[in-house]
Formats: structure tokens, C-alpha cells, sequence
């Protein structure tokens, strides 16, 4: 756990630094955020403590440094039920740290997923706010497909496409986290409040941005690093030329993620940016099999899955508890498995979320059962029922 | 020009073998068009002379080839103004060698097109016979856009994407190649015999199948791997999933030749085939401008041609008067180029086609000029008129 101290500067420092500030990155680095805090704090710091960084960007980090309240902050997202992660919490998705010095300064979340494990086995599913009927289908029956296959869908809870990803997998009762440019309170769209209330329910609200922070054209434009760093993988699904999804996709690429898109008619317009993308460095992808092809371990087809990546004795007691209700041998339901653990259906897929991206368990349509169960054929998911 | 009897025999040997019979090409390889024919119509010839090949394959080929009559083929195609044409004849395309012991024995064609040139080039347009609106729309568009680059659009005059390409080059004044799975003289199919005679007015119909055969499923196949090896390159425009232009594309990438592929919408059964290949070797392609910068030489789309590729003299006397037509520095329409060649329009084009395969003309819009014309901006071309 990160010392209260050092949460606490970095708190202050997501009211200070814009997002993605590679400046304040590279001082954050050398500084540490508490020391960072200070000589941002107190005027009768040495003369140019920032050399190189721009005199009117200081000028702003100091006037927003002296007005940030760090500790209301946090009471305030911990009376939401929510939290702030930073690096070195055991919540931190390790895999930020390539951003380099665009590294989030820490992440605000809500929702009872554990964002380290859920990242593991994620993939963004993005593209246009003006989407088509057609692009809509193809981001719900992707992210449904995903879902159904155990994995963690991945969106920024816009209109259109990301909408559409989010429902299609709570719809698949799975897993989707929503990456925001404002403050994990803010509602924003205002049309989406109901779907991410729903998505912090079951699964994460997260965001680089203080509580009751407004996005910003800039704002949109650098959450998209998250949400590709945060992912094995990133789905264009439909984006128009030169627009802020292909900004994602290329930031994937960079990142050394997978960069997928899906076709569509030549004729539509909302198509010619994922064309684009896929006459450079993106896979074409039509179903979610194909995704996970290629974003998945080797052998995640397979019939014969890897086992556990941790030990059991490392497991945060809710988790351990619904892995010992599971039943040896035999797909099970989640209600089933929310009974014997006596935990709430909601809180249990949660769970087994993070013991699916841990290998303990898998999913198969409905159905969860132990990934090391000895299996004898294709059809030994039903055979013990 | 290749010896009257080697012609003959190989005429012959079209009415014998089945086209792309590798080991019929393998002893045609060994013995040579006329003494392959004469051991076939010999029935004194050594007990076994072509051991491996099965018994009933050579008992098939020794029956036809007793009733072959091969001066009666080249006569009737003669009439109809067409010609045989042969390995070792100046107009034969020799990047058809690469098919190895597929190669066609020979090809019947008619038209008034110089095969060779032409087909240097060239590129297919190839896709379902049931294709939507969007394919035919697409294919089309993709064919006139080529033809106006000076590209010649091949393909197999089928129902569908077929005649959809060949009408695209035909609306744009441009050249179009079909190659049947029959006789040049059967107009196959039957609806198309119009637009089948219209391209061997304008520009070429061939095919390996002596006058009078018909089509058969494995002739339509084996069609196909002239039509990939003719071509720089194959552009597949909607196909179904495991489908006969995806023969045509795979052959085209074995034989190192550009495979691309047009996308759809994922809920077209009619794109799946063609999603297949841009999953694997294929290109992604939009637009007539993609698919030049993959096939053509590096500095097509570059203000700077390269000059002709053939010494003027060496150019036949009808092409030299066309090319001796155009005046200098100045873009020029096809009615005045013919005009002051005295050829007729169509003859016009088709010289003109052949001079843009050699290098020494050039083809925007609906004008035509010299290649080596210096240009003084990107307006230049209509700086003259």
C-alpha cells in the first residue's frame, strides 16, 4: 500500500497537472510527487526549479496547487464508495507504467471490480459518437461475444459505439469498465448517466480526474492512452477519417497492443477510418473469436486451458471465498455459485472476473466452471450436469 | 513467330487436354508439341510412354486426339477474326510461364487488342456471381477507376462482379480482357453474349478452349489461374466464404502476384470470403488509387513517368501511326488522336492502351498524352489546350 502522504500529493496533483502532461511526468519522476507538491506549494522555491517547462504552464500547476484540497477529495470519492489507485497500490494496473511519463498520476474509480486483475484480460472495444445501426450491432455483439468469453470490455461510456460496447456486455451479464475524461461523479454524456451508474454498479468507473471535473476536446483526446494502455488490445469499429478513435488505435499500436478493426461498406463514411487503419498496422476482426485469437494466451482456444497464475493463499478473502464455492467438475451457474459463497450475484461475477484474468476459472456462455477440471472431449462441459 | 507445325500441334493438344492437366504439361514439357501429339495419335508408340500419368487419363487423351482437327480450329477462329496464340509468339504473355506445367498449351483469343502489352498492365477485378448492389456498385467504380489510370481491367465475364468490371472499364472508354472457361467463340453466359461481344470489339476474349467447347465446373476453376497469373494483381470485390474467387486470389499470392480484397459490412455473407483474405495475405483496398500503388511501378502516382520501355521501331506499324498521332505537349482526346492516326476510335484506343503498357503515353481522365512531355505543375496537363 502506498504511504497516505504520497496518495495524498498525487490526489492533489490530479487537480494540478492536466492529463497526459509529459512535463509535469518527467518532474513528477524526479521529484516524487510529495516533493513535486511542495515546490509547486511554496512560493520561496528556488527561482526555476522546472527548467525547459513553459513559465505560464508552472504559473498554472502553482495557482491550482495552492487551492487543491486533496483530503476533501478523497473523503468526497470515498463517500461515493469509490477510490483513488496509485502506483505501487496492488490495485495498480502495472501495465499504465509503459506511458512513460504520460503515466496517470493515479486513477479514480468506482465500482467493486479490482481494476489490476479485470485489466489482465481486457480489450478496448471504441469508435464513432455518430455511429451507424450497423456499428452499433457489430459493438454490442462484439463486446457480448467477449464477454461471453470471459473477458473485460473496455470503452469510454461516449454515444454510439462505446455505448454500445459497454451494453452489449452488461447484457452478456460480463465485465466492462468505462474509462472517463472527467471525474468518476460527473455523469458525462448526461444520456449515459443511467449506463454508467449500471457500469459502476457492476463493474468500474475510472478516470484521471478529480471529483466534479468537466471534460475537455483535449480531456477526450488523452484518456484514449489510458484506455489503450489499460488493454491487451484495442476494436475500431466504426471511426471516420482522421478521427479521435484511430487516435486510440495508433496510440495501441505504439504501445506495442493489438490494433484490430472491423470492416465496413466502402460507400459509408464511418467506415473509411477503420479502412484506413487496416491498410497500415491493424488485424481485421469480425467476431469476437477472432479478437481473442489474438489478444489471448497461446491455447486460449484451445481445449486445454493454463492453470492459475497466483497462488490461492494471495487471494483477497471475497475472491478466495467464491473460488471455494465453485464445485469441482461441473459448469455452474452464477446464482448457484452466489448461494453457496453468500455473496450477491452481482458481486460474484465480479469475482469471478478476477479469478477468470487469474486463471482459476473460465466462462462458457452462461456457465463458470475450475479451468483445471480434467476435461475428455468437447462435450464434458455438459457431461457432468 | 512459332513454326506452323508446333502451332498446329499444340491447336491440336487444346482439344485433347484439359486445361491446367499438369501431367500433360509436364510431357509436353519432355517431348514437345508434336511429338506429344504424334505418340498420342500413334497406337503403335512404346507400350507405356508416359509412365505415372494413370491409364485412363492417356486412353482419354489418345481418343481425342484421334479426332482432333486442328487446321479446321484455326480456320474457324481465323473467320471470326480471331487467332491462336502460342509460346514463343511475340504477342504471347510470358508471365504465364510461371504457371510451370499449368501453363496453357495455348490461348484462343479474339479482339483487336496485342495480348502481351496489355496484359503488362493489367489487373483483375474478380468477385461473387450473386453479388449486391454494393458489390456491383463497388466493382464498377473500382474498373472505370482503373481504366482511367490507363489500367486494363481482366476478368471472367461471369454474372455479377465479372460483368459489373467489364462494363466499369468499357463505361469508362478503358480496356478490358475477358478470359472464358470455353470457346471465344460461346458466349457463356448466354446473357452476356452482348456485353462478351462488346469486349472483343474493344479489347480481348480468350481462353485455352478450342472454338465450340463449353464451360464445365473444374474449367470455370482452372480458368481462374490464368486470370491470376496474367495480372499484376487480383482485387477480390464480395465473395462468400470458401468461394471460386478465392481460388483465384490464393493463386494469385502463390504465384507472388498482389492479392487485395475489398471489405463490407460484417453482416454480408457476400464479404465474409473476401474478410478471409484481407485476415490473411490479402491487401485491404477502397479505391482504383490503392489498388495502382500496389501493382504499379514504383512513381506511378508520381509527377515523373518513366519513359517507354520498347525502342520505337520495334513497335508494330498500326501502334508506331498512333503514336506518331499524338502531338507533343499537349493532353489530347481519343477522337482527335484517331482523327490524325486515320485508325478509327475504338482501333485508336486500343493502339493507345498498348503505348501506356509500353510507357510511352499516358491516360487522365479522358485524355491521353505523351509520357515524356516535360510538366511544369500539377495544372500543366490542361495548361495546352
Amino acid at each position: 500500500m502506498t504511504p497516505y502522504g504520497e496518495r495524498l500529493a498525487r490526489a492533489a496533483l490530479t487537480r494540478v497537472v492536466e492529463p497526459g502532461d509529459a512535463h509535469a511526468g518527467r518532474w513528477l519522476r524526479q521529484f516524487g510527487p510529495e516533493d513535486l507538491l511542495r515546490l509547486l506549494q511554496d512560493p520561496s522555491a528556488a527561482a526555476d526549479p522546472f527548467p525547459g517547462t513553459g513559465e505560464k504552464r508552472v504559473e498554472g500547476w502553482r495557482r491550482r496547487a495552492a487551492t487543491a484540497e486533496p483530503a476533501r477529495d478523497l473523503d468526497a470519492v470515498d463517500r461515493q464508495g469509490g477510490r483513488f489507485i496509485v502506483p505501487g497500490d496492488v490495485e495498480w494496473p502495472t501495465q499504465l507504467d509503459d506511458l512513460g511519463d504520460t503515466r496517470p498520476v493515479g486513477l479514480w474509480a468506482r465500482g467493486p471490480a479490482d481494476l489490476r486483475t479485470w485489466a489482465l484480460r481486457s480489450v478496448a472495444v471504441v469508435g464513432a459518437r455518430a455511429c451507424t445501426p450497423y456499428g452499433a450491432h457489430m459493438a454490442t455483439t462484439l463486446a457480448s461475444g467477449l464477454a461471453e468469453q470471459g473477458w473485460v470490455v473496455v470503452s469510454g461510456a461516449a454515444f454510439g459505439i462505446d455505448g454500445a460496447a459497454h451494453r452489449g456486455a452488461l447484457a452478456a451479464r460480463g465485465a466492462t469498465v468505462a474509462v472517463l475524461a472527467c471525474g468518476v461523479d460527473v455523469p458525462y454524456p448526461r444520456g449515459h448517466a443511467g449506463l454508467i451508474g449500471r457500469v459502476a454498479e457492476q463493474g468500474l468507473v475510472i478516470g484521471e480526474l478529480p471529483p466534479g471535473s468537466h471534460p475537455t476536446p483535449t480531456r477526450f483526446i488523452l484518456r484514449n492512452r489510458v484506455i489503450a494502455a489499460l488493454t491487451r488490445g484495442t476494436v475500431v469499429v466504426e471511426a471516420e477519417y482522421r478521427s479521435g478513435s484511430l487516435v486510440t488505435a495508433r496510440a495501441a499500436a505504439r504501445l506495442g497492443r493489438h490494433t484490430m478493426g472491423v470492416p465496413g461498406a466502402v460507400t459509408s463514411g464511418l467506415s473509411a477510418g477503420v479502412h484506413e487503419l487496416l491498410r497500415g498496422e491493424a488485424t481485421l476482426v469480425t467476431e469476437a473469436a477472432e479478437v481473442i485469437e489474438l489478444v489471448g494466451d497461446i491455447g486460449q482456444l484451445a481445449p486445454a486451458r493454463r492453470g492459475p497464475v497466483l497462488p490461492r493463499d494471495l487471494l483477497a478473502p471475497d475472491t478466495a471465498r467464491v473460488l471455494e464455492a465453485m464445485p469441482a467438475g461441473r459448469p455452474t451457474l452464477v446464482r448457484e455459485i452466489a448461494d453457496r459463497s453468500g455473496a450477491t450475484p452481482d458481486d460474484t461475477l465480479v469475482r469471478l472476473y478476477e479469478l477468470h484474468s487469474l486463471g482459476f476459472v473460465e466462462r462458457q456462455g452462461d456457465d463458470w466452471r475450475l479451468t483445471n477440471t480434467p476435461t475428455d472431449g468437447a462435450n464434458a462441459r455438459r457431461g457432468g450436469t
